[in-house]
């Protein structure tokens, strides 16, 4: 049946015909001229600004979604409850050593889920710079014991994907701190997942672990992770002095916020659109995901300024804790095999508001040739890629052997310079950057939702 | 002859091979890692900044080139000299008008090669605003006699390709002036080629007409627009005062500046790859064209570095007064000519440094095909456009039956919310695109340097 059903979806989607590009056409015009994509996100970034799960900030951003969402005068719009953890940094964070020229101050923030470095005290230790997991794990126990493990392996710049790069280095950053504390280490330092040298030390997740001891865990500024690199190779016993202030509440009760076009034709089958509504508590969560969420809404939007009504019920997601925790996405996808719902298809937009240049297909083979039959619709949109790879975090909970999850993939270049840091502002998202966005996930929903069948 | 020539450049067009997509990754890899453009272009925006054809800045930057050229130790290095428009903008520029709520300050600047509203004083005149040219020569003379007319056809956002927008559009700023003139107004204002809304008057290139009366260009930021029309309406007849500094002087003495690593097979064939050198007078040239002064550099600068002796020999031109009269652009092409030089291909970089997307080619179909068969090897590289276009402006006088010119073509969406303007600084680009578009550069001459014959 599902073969029967996919050979179906393949001889449909080669019936792309004038009307297809005359839609497209519309969905690229209207995003150009009547999208709210721009100034909803300078809404959320400079009225409410950062908003890590836990935080007042979130809370307010979940009625922003709503708000936004009761606008469109949507089908149904709903809130689904979850629990979410609820860490916060307290003040700015110190480190510093001192050298022959005196005092020497480093932009560090703590990782997100740290714990700090206790009451009003600075950890001291001798710094150890080392480049990977392994290599601490082939130190011997002595060497790294009381010491302060600085992590400095570079994002590689060779890589033209920087999510490829990022891929190969974020482990030093989530698992550091476990395998350093293993070898007695009393704190860690992580060079930012930034392939840029600037002074924006970048945040992110972290994990410890069950019977290893909680070290405080900081990321580094990339120019002051070179700094302390260049001074470790000169003063060979260096001290590091580190302070951070931050503390794990207990989890709060916060909302994924949902809302619904239904479908016409199919209304008990879905094609989710989602990006996550947390972010990380510096910088506005502009790139990340401030433009995935309001590109996501812009595509029920544009649904409703070109009055198609979609044959599969088209839901909106806009997710919480997609930073630390997925719970957002994990409870969505619980949710969604407890009814029993029936998931066509999932596209997240997670990767910043930038150029978009195709799409990441985390699917069956047949349905990515499906989607690569629309290549010549997409291509007076400078959209070429349409690859298989990893859709996003959000929506990865829904895969199963049915449901095609989708990424929107924008340009990479620049994103990790913004990413989990103060320089995530909405004055870094370009609004025609964002639109194209936007248009080309109506797009491709556009398409999916009329020949696809479940 | 030629035609055989060109079946046997598509014969070994075909001969692609592992070696090709090994040079290729070496040539991104070194862009990526030990490329100087991103130094230099700081070097050229913060130390030398702006530097319009005549100024000292201009004279700055050809001995600038020189310097840069030296450190690669290329086989020549020389100066083509050239005459100069040298106009100066003077103080900076002022606009207002009155409305119920007082004085309204406009952000304008006056057009490259205006005349000024003379000594010490304003134009003071009713402000007419159209939509075009057309528009103007068909209105009676009497409409127009002693007024300001006001062009506010904004850029097609519509368009995906800015560049094309600004195709339709620029012919306002470029001969407003003069239609206008012939109807009798006594200055224009222009909307700045900007598809954003903001604060930044963009200048640019415009003509005056013999026997038609020189009359003082403005342009006007694009909020400054909207909010001017919009008073207009409210305000049937609205006077404005304009008033700006500028002057031209007696043309000056510059230079291209050309390098060259000697062709080990074909040493008098050529090709030539470059960006111009001149900029407007605000910002910092950094996309227009630092960005292609540096990447074009950086050509020669990576066959340098992976010691790849050209067949064919190789210039760098830095091209002077591409912005106000592309002398440096036709004395090149006047000299090649003159000396019947052989000219196989010429490559510019003059649409920013943003990511690249591909290349513009001005050429026979057979030399695009010929190009799109290496189609695959760019494909890592997120290069997927290869088609007919415009190539350049400084390169375009070298065209013949023969050469083929190439235009770098980058991302354009943000292209116009830098150029000819304050807002066109180093900040403004990153690394890593301004670096791949210099990879890119130099895999499209490697290639044909390797397998293309005059």
């Amino acid at each position: 049946m599902r073969i029967i059903a996919i050979l179906f979806c393949l001889l449909l989607s080669s019936t792309i015909n004038a009307q297809d590009e005359k839609t497209l056409r519309t969905i690229y015009d209207l995003a150009l001229t009547k999208s709210d994509a721009y100034e909803n996100l300078r809404d959320l970034c400079k009225n409410i600004g950062a908003r890590l799960s836990g935080s007042e900030e979130a809370d307010s951003a979940v009625v922003w979604g709503q708000e936004i969402l009761n606008d469109l005068e949507l089908d149904t719009i709903y809130l689904q409850e979850i629990s979410v953890p609820h860490w916060v940094r307290g003040r700015k964070e110190k480190a510093y050593f001192y050298n022959e020229k005196g005092k020497n101050m480093l932009n560090v923030c703590a990782l997100g889920g740290s714990v700090s470095t206790g009451m009003n005290q600075f950890i001291k230790g001798e710094i150890i710079e080392v480049n990977s997991l392994d290599e601490v794990n082939a130190l011997p126990d002595s060497i790294i014991k009381g010491k302060v493990v600085f992590f400095n392996r570079p994002m590689d710049p060779k890589k033209i994907s920087t999510f490829s790069a990022y891929g190969s280095c974020v482990d030093q950053r989530y698992s550091g701190a476990v395998e350093a504390a293993k070898k007695g280490a009393i704190a860690v330092v992580v060079r930012s997942m930034n392939v840029r040298n600037d002074d924006f030390p970048h945040t992110g997740s972290m994990a410890y672990e069950e019977g290893v001891d909680s070290i405080p865990a900081f990321a580094i500024s990339t120019n002051s992770a070179d700094y302390l690199s260049e001074n470790i190779v000169s003063f060979k016993a260096l001290e590091i002095s580190l302070k951070s202030y931050c503390k794990t509440y207990p989890d709060k009760i916060s909302f994924n916020v949902i809302g619904e076009i239904k479908g016409s034709k199919y209304p008990s089958e879905y094609i989710t659109v989602g990006g996550h509504l947390d972010s990380w508590d510096l910088g506005e969560g502009a790139q990340d995901d401030g433009a995935g969420v309001v590109q996501s809404i812009e595509v029920l939007h544009l649904f409703k300024l070109m009055n198609i009504k979609p044959k599969h019920t088209l839901r909106v997601v806009l997710f919480m804790n997609e930073e630390n925790g997925n719970r957002g996405g994990i409870s969505y996808a619980e949710k969604a095999a407890a009814e029993n719902e029936k998931h066509l298809m999932a596209l997240e937009s997670d990767r910043g508001g930038f150029s978009p240049r195709g799409f990441s297909v985390n699917g069956t083979q047949k349905q990515l040739d499906a989607i690569k039959n629309w290549k010549s619709l997409f291509e007076p949109y400078e959209i070429h890629q349409f690859k298989m790879g990893f859709a996003g975090v959000d929506i990865n909970p829904l895969k199963d052997d049915k449901i095609c999850l989708i990424g929107l993939s924008p340009d990479s270049q620049r994103y990790f310079d913004h990413h989990h840091s103060d320089n995530d502002v909405f004055e870094s998202v370009n609004k025609r950057e964002l639109e194209l966005g936007a248009a080309s996930m109506a797009s491709i929903v556009y398409l999916i939702d009329k020949y696809w069948l479940y």
